[in-house]
């Protein structure tokens, strides 16, 4: 296993970083990485705002509720499918956006900017930085585009925060492979039957040093998915003019 | 920069690959990379399938129409966004799936998914290894679906071909910073403002060695999203299951 494969496996999110701050080479060197990935037919459909003002990551971190550390970390960027450059090319040429507004543009734009932002989160690794993607800015998905000025057919989907590390927990044990990775058809069974892993998970609860709890990966997925999470995303979504 | 940022300015999909093996241990890299990545809220909702049935692959691959050479490389992988295992949670205590299939839970899945992917890719890239993305899987999703038995509230977002690179283009010209990357919020102006851009990926596509051509970025992207592109991925996601 090689140095950047090794460093991979030993991924955790970071939420306490310490007072240094983050170069203006390694910035550079992040949104390099991050404009460099694989991109749908070259149409790169992803925007990055990096957010350095100090009242607007108060408010973003209020709408995270769960993220104080929004306030706190030495950099901050909100990751944005974007769709809006090829809108101002098709209006250019008086073609209308039909094929802009629907799922299989969506999808294309989230996973562009997917790639973009696990290609900076990797980076700031190698760089021994810490890194946590911020997925509850979807709390309140339309006041976040209110606040950063999105146009139609754009959608802000996560943050990502990045600092040095202060404190690093030990990685979570991830399923294991039988339970994700199968060859030539799904196989329901094996994905489907958790109880290995839900012993492993939950002694990792038990026995960590902080936060310590008495849970396991199913209950932890119940408690998650229980209630409806989220609905007014595909609103928000239709006001940013996808049809869907 | 380093070692690991160095490699990944310098990707570009390979679709030319050697007879040479991946090793054994070289897929098992892969596979711990991909299942390393950072996952919202610790669900990892996604799924991974290897294509090892040449039968398989040459119908995948026909699929792809642009893509023959996912017959040929060494490994294939399908990632799927994957809600299937909380489903099976959830059934087992008797709750309803509404939380599993709206937008916001297909976005948690397809982000899911593909920080994995970009992971594989990254370690992949790390053995200098070569890979390409297939989204064009989704020229038929039903289909893929049918062929790798997927059940409900699952997704094949796109395959990867992954092998020894024979030939490798020079990497493209990415957006420059100033039309994809802002401070405190969008910048519709700069965004938009494409006409350099478009000068340079012009001498890009003028230049290069095979499959040289007189076009720009904006010209590709028109050409792109004139009609609309797989429209049936809407009616796909109610057929697994999503009311979106």
């Amino acid at each position: 296993m090689n140095p950047t494969i090794k460093k991979m496996t030993e991924h955790v999110s970071v939420r306490d970083f310490t007072k240094q701050k983050i170069t203006a080479e390694q910035k550079q060197a992040l949104t390099a990485a991050a404009q460099s990935g694989s991109t749908s037919e070259f149409v790169q459909a992803f925007s990055i705002i990096e957010i350095t003002d100090q009242t607007l990551r108060n408010e973003l971190a209020d709408i995270t509720i769960s993220s104080p550390h929004v306030k706190k970390a030495d950099t901050f960027y909100v990751f944005v499918a974007d769709l809006n450059r090829q809108a101002s090319i098709l209006k250019a040429h008086n073609q209308d956006l039909d094929s802009l507004k629907n799922m299989e543009s969506l999808i294309v734009s989230i996973v562009d900017t997917t790639i973009a932002a696990q290609n900076m989160a990797i980076a700031a690794e190698s760089m021994d930085l810490g890194i946590c993607y911020i997925g509850s800015l979807r709390n309140n998905i339309k006041r976040v585009a209110e606040l950063l000025k999105l146009p139609e057919l754009t959608l802000p989907i996560f943050g990502m925060t990045i600092g040095v590390p202060a404190v690093k927990n030990q990685p979570k044990p991830r399923l294991p492979k039988v339970n994700q990775v199968a060859t030539n058809s799904y196989d329901n069974q094996k994905f489907t039957d958790l109880s290995d892993y839900d012993a492993v998970v939950h002694d990792y609860y038990a026995q960590r040093k902080t936060n310590a709890s008495d849970t396991d990966w199913s209950k932890k997925n119940l408690a998650i998915f229980k209630q409806i999470r989220r609905p007014e995303v595909t609103s928000f979504l239709k006001e940013q003019g996808f049809t869907l």
